[in-house]
């Protein structure tokens, strides 16, 4: 039932592969004058290559290549060094793979400086070795108000620690607020109510001092002050009680049953092959980047292309706090890594046991490559709802309808306590939708006076403080080829006279349609009133005389984005827009970067940037950046974990006039009988 | 894996036997004084029983008896009669059943006025059989244009009807724009750009008249004017076409494949009897009004009622046309009958195979009680998606997670050219949600100049029209019992002082929580900012102190509600608001009415008053009235039918704080598990 076949072309798009990372590494390592360690957990103060990943092809020799019109455009890694040594960072460029590598320092051309700062850098597993060495020696220090507050033995009872972010308040800062929690499963719901500011800036690791202390609401200006303070008995002191672990996912009862599974009566109906899936009239390409995740690219109905690149761009989220742990906390997932933390998929629970499921691999972090063991998986789903249906017994009696069965695509990213389930759906009727649904653990703390303006208590003591999610994705639809324009469709109570009784006026609906000219007009903001259908079109008309498009439908149920003033803000400015359309760029292929979680205040990408120039977007290559999310106000059903139904959001891109017709007749789903 | 049991108590909300609609029909038959019509079609001047139903019971009756505090309430049909001969409509009331019946005229009760005009009654099959007889004796007319035009041969090819709603422009009018579409299946997109306008406002048939007439877009003002003109050549001709049918729903292909199916490997995790429905740990019955369609009561979980009643109540759409047949149209499906029109199920396209599927029965429009079998199918399913996981690498390894499996039960009604299919679905995480997606064909007209300000061309000549999509729902939550309050919750930045860092500002998201006093202030019209969280609460608080609650989370599209300076307004007055909370009553069952289509102008329930009263909502039994929708602008991929992908809109009730933590970490689906 495949009706396309598989090309080799969507290699281009590839992941880097064992054998590539390995000989860029390799080389790089061989690069004698850039002194970089081998180790794999690297000093701050060593050389460290800290990313090796693919550079994806500039679009127009993808394009050429794609479509017979050129040759194969070169295969690139993206390197990232950290220069503790010298106290700067750097990007390369390595290629051509496979074959003789040459590197080029890309710093100047992506950033416009030489070097980019130290204290931009995302911390390494090296330094959070460092940052736990100094809390053992911390913990050593005042071991007698931690055991009796909370149980702490030393190699036998610890605290666990989840850190704060941004590191500061102010560029160069790198001064972190870590939270100490309870050594359970599911630690993120057990804060102790300890919390201490370590200042970590410099590479030097015996530099570091704790800056501040918070216990039980109560602050301290060193660790020292609050040991006296305890032993002298001016602190308001928190008692050790053992607690059963309610964060444990462990099922309370025997499992009794199964749940209804899904077969394939008659094998798949698509297939995977190197890093491209057809299924029935659909084929796309795909990879998942180490910092922002899943991607599709090359997206095709009927060989036809539609979207070029489909991809999770940042994960971003804000919290509410009257603590410090998380009162500035505002996390931008890909600087961190959103496709690093893609690990191996459950069948049954994640994907269904018959789905396909595909291994990724990395270089991040560390001096080897991982791999994670099937952690895409891809399935067809009954969707659960017929795809469309229509029942007549009116003058013709008969019904016509099929199944809704639809392609999925999926990675679930676990970035510390939350889960990320990010799927990109493939429907008969022309359709794709990218969807992004939360589970795992909240973030809390602990709770002291005051704390319930914030968040609800979930737990003995516990906090869950009040939060945002913001997801945003980059949509690069083609639609008949790169130039396109960007329309809006609308309603509007219109008053006419009725032409058979001239006397009488009556408001109807009309419809209203604009073509929007520049980026500063396309950039819908999400506390204004934006038209109801968004579409890319083509100057191209359907048999219909319509210009072909496709629409735009957002689902998001987004909280306020952070006020623009805020200085933090410029590193997530995209969250501004529902949706924003620019110019499509090669050096804008992403609205955030590696580097603005700890460089938030003076950002490498300030995605509103892409906008400011304001150019025209009328017959250009454009890109939709869309962004949804939901507010959390978490409650005791987020105890243990936060469930899907109801947090998430998404987009579909819906053909609009794209065809003269509802391709899904052509379905072999379809069903059609009359009676007699 | 069933945890609760079955219980005959939810009979109260069954729907009538087939024995207890004989019943009451016999009975009221045998009032020689109201001389009503045996016939299965009576004429409009006849008196004629429209529709026997179930009389809801009391709800304190109700809630005694299913909390064992009373007797089991009167159950009681409703019973409209249209007196064709006196020129008016009554109600009655008529039980009790079984045993000897009485009957009260409850028309004064219920309305405040002695009879209903004749004029507020729906069109029955009597006057459409009249309708057509009319239609048959114009054609027979204009054979000659009809022939040429639209290939008219009469009882060989006919010309098929689809009329406009309301019927006029003022109270008392009953005047119809029936426009004409060939006669093949999936006539709806295949209009010939004829339309008539029949005034037939008379109980007497013969009193009918052709008031206007439209041809290819040039009006005339009688059969009369329109043939003399054509004969003289002076109306621009229709040149009569054939066409292969677009419309049919028929697969072009041989089907080739089978999609994904679902099996239950354990058996079913539900069981159906009677009107109730079990399924792990959720009970609840349910009935299907041929009025307002698919209804559930005495939603419980864990034997703990949750929700009293969750309905559907209207589905509304209004169009935009710049030909009559649509210029004015308001369709309001319950004037119709929704429930009505819930027709078979097609197994493994509307349900799947082994879903477990009932049968309903109706008495409306006939005389004769019918069955509509397995028009309610109820099933599990597995929604592709986990219901919640967490893995973990960091510090403890593990995973622990389940599959979303739910309960699903499912109605579609077919009306005309829409099909609506109705889903209330059962989450193992306490969530209920009321889900609605339109599919089938959409409503067009003959294209003409101009038409483009109200639709896009969809095929040849054929004018997709703009219109929206409005549903209301009833949610009746009773949390802990009938006493609830209204709670808001949202979120807003506020500026604070870093207690570590006294210079320094930020602002930061803080928890806003508000009580609403009053039915006014809850009234949550459409085009304002509400705030994100809406709650239904318990002055009882859970574990952690919180008041226990259920959030009401709104999906919709909804395009603009037609302003209330319309005279059409106050009939479908409930879309203004996206959720409005009254005080329950039960005299306000129904945020509308049979009567709304053809009295619009003056309806007999105007939802908006429910409000005006501006009751306190305090600690009273609150009732969520939630409007969603879509706007619709067709577009080629509505030919043949309109898909569901995109085209839905619902509510999910999630708790909040109801429980002490997720109810789902006792399902026997959980899975855990950690590595060694
Ligand atoms: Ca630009
Ligand atoms: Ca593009
Ligand atoms: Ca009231
Ligand atoms: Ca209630
Ligand atoms: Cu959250
Ligand atoms: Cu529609």
């Amino acid at each position: 039932s495949l009706k396309v076949k598989h090309s080799d072309k969507s290699l281009i798009f590839a992941d880097l592969s064992p054998e590539e990372y390995k000989s860029v590494r390799d080389y790089m390592w061989a690069q004698k004058d850039l002194h970089i360690s081998h180790a794999a957990t690297a000093k701050p103060s060593e050389n460290f290559i800290f990313l090796i990943d693919l550079l994806l092809p500039k679009k127009e020799d993808a394009l050429s290549y794609l479509d017979g019109r050129g040759a194969k455009p070169p295969r690139e890694a993206s390197v990232v060094v950290f220069y503790g040594a010298q106290g700067y960072l750097k990007e390369y460029v390595v290629g051509l793979l496979p074959g003789q590598l040459k590197h080029r320092d890309v710093t100047q051309e992506k950033y416009k400086a030489a070097t980019l700062p130290f204290t931009a850098r995302p911390v390494t597993t090296g330094e959070y070795v460092q940052l736990f060495t100094l809390t053992d020696q911390v913990f050593k220090n005042i071991e007698k108000p931690l055991r009796e507050s909370f149980g702490y033995i030393p190699k036998k009872r610890g605290l666990l620690p989840y850190e704060g972010m941004p590191r500061g308040v102010q560029v160069g800062d790198r001064k972190t607020w870590i939270s100490f929690f309870r050594d359970y499963s599911g630690m993120y719901i057990h804060p102790v109510g300890f919390e201490i500011l370590i200042h970590h800036q410099s590479s030097n690791s015996s530099d570091w001092t704790v800056d501040r202390v918070l216990y039980n609401g109560q602050y301290f200006d060193s660790i020292e002050d609050f040991k006296n303070k305890y032993e002298a008995g001016s602190v308001k002191k928190i008692v050790f009680k053992e607690i059963p672990n309610f964060a444990s996912l462990k099922p309370r009862n025997k499992p009794s049953g199964i749940g209804p599974q899904q077969y394939y009566l008659q094998g798949k109906r698509f297939s995977v092959r190197n890093n491209e899936v057809v299924y029935l009239n659909w084929s796309f390409a795909f990879g998942l980047s180490s910092l922002t995740g899943m991607r599709v690219f090359d997206i095709r109905f009927k060989g036809e292309r539609i979207v070029y690149e489909l991809s999770v761009q940042e994960a971003m989220s804000v919290y509410g706090s009257l603590t410090p742990g998380m009162m500035l906390t505002k996390f931008l997932d890909s600087s961190i890594g959103i496709g690093r933390f893609a690990h191996e998929l459950v069948r049954g629970i994640d994907c269904p046991h018959h789905a396909t499921y595909v291994d990724t691999y990395r270089y991040i972090d560390t001096n080897v490559t991982l791999r994670s063991r099937n952690s895409i998986c891809v399935f067809e789903h009954d969707m659960g709802r017929p795809l469309r249906r229509h029942f007549s017994d009116f003058f013709h009696n008969g019904f016509g309808g099929m199944a809704n069965s639809a392609l999925i695509i999926r990675t679930i990213t676990a970035i510390g306590n939350y889960d990320y389930i990010w799927d990109f759906i493939f429907y008969q009727s022309g359709s794709v939708e990218a969807k992004v649904h939360a589970t795992g653990y909240i973030s809390s703390s602990y709770k002291i006076d005051g704390s319930l303006e914030y968040g609800h208590q979930v737990a003995e003591n516990v906090l869950g403080n009040i939060h945002t999610h913001f997801i945003n994705f980059k949509v690069d639809l083609d639609i008949l080829g790169v130039k396109n324009v960007f329309q809006t469709k609308d309603m509007v109570f219109n008053e006419v006279i009725l032409p058979w009784m001239p006397s009488r006026k009556a408001k109807i609906p009309k419809l209203v349609e604009h073509q929007i000219m520049n980026e500063k007009e396309a950039a819908m903001k999400y506390n204004t009133k934006t038209p109801r259908y968004l579409h890319i079109a083509s100057n191209s008309t359907n048999r219909w005389g319509h210009q072909r498009s496709y629409r735009l439908q957002v689902f998001s149920f987004a909280g306020d984005h952070l006020p623009e003033t805020e200085p933090e803000e410029k590193s997530m400015s995209w969250a501004r827009y529902k949706v924003a359309i620019t110019k499509h760029k090669d050096e804008e292929q992403s609205s955030s970067s590696l580097y603005s979680q700890n460089y938030m205040w003076a950002p490498y990408v300030d995605f509103s940037k892409y906008i400011e120039d304001n150019e025209t977007i009328n017959n250009e290559d454009l890109v939709a950046w869309v962004t949804v999310g939901f507010l959390h106000i978490p409650h005791a059903e987020d105890i243990p974990n936060t469930v899907t139904v109801g947090n998430g959001g998404g987009v579909i891109l819906r053909p609009h006039n794209y065809f003269d017709e509802d391709p899904s007749i052509n379905s072999p789903d379809g069903i059609y009988f009359s009676p007699g």
